[in-house]
């Protein structure tokens, strides 16, 4: 079986939180939105259906944790799910809070958001909050 | 309980294939892609983390088995899925087959396309091949 190995891209772009059971539960750097991201452990998985029925089930408990985490900490309008990957074809879920004064509202907000990164005191805020341990048991 | 009733615009953007286990099973009119809609039927439900555990796993299942049936019907380069309703809160589940030569890739399809509708002819065949029970047991 072939080790999972986190894509370099999605390795750039988002920052560790903490393991899951199944996933990497990692934070988008974007301010301008709370936004993460699970990459679940396995490895030459592109799309949901090839995971097996145990992971997606494990899977599809930890998007809902996330969400719950995200209405917790933050109290969105709406929270968006979504497994795209054109770009990137590892299998990784983004769970984002979304605002109706957010400013790709109501457009999805891939590709429609200026990059602006955490500053790194902002980042150890947010980890912190987000790794209680309340959200993910 | 209140009952389920479908939201106004999802009724009138996507056509009813068949019901599943917990969802309607729906096909988004818009031709440029293979684009099916699942809309679990379930009263006042806007994120996925509102269902409870045994709705969750079951969605679960019924996306990858739209996954799966979109990738034997039409071999797509990638599938995406996305929960969003920013327009239409009512929780429905986009399922969607993307390919590289598709006019939005690799950017997410939603507000990318051009609207076009299916003939009546191509909806019944559509219908037809989605419909085969396989796909759904």
């Amino acid at each position: 079986m072939a080790a999972f190995i986190l894509h370099p891209q999605l390795e750039k772009d988002s920052i560790f939180v903490r393991d899951l059971s199944l996933s990497q539960l990692r934070l988008n750097n974007q301010k301008t939105l709370p936004w993460l991201v699970l990459v679940p452990r396995r490895a030459d998985i592109r799309d949901l259906h090839q995971l097996d029925a145990e992971d997606r089930a494990q899977l599809m408990e930890e998007i809902a944790q996330a969400s719950k985490a995200l209405e917790e900490l933050y109290a969105p309008d709406k929270i968006n799910v979504g497994a795209l990957g054109n770009i990137v074809a590892q299998l990784h879920l983004h769970v984002i809070a979304r605002f109706k004064n957010d400013p790709a509202w109501p457009a999805p907000v891939w590709g429609r958001l200026t990059p602006e990164t955490y500053a790194p005191e902002a980042i150890e805020v947010i980890k912190n909050k987000l790794g209680n341990e309340k959200f993910w048991t």
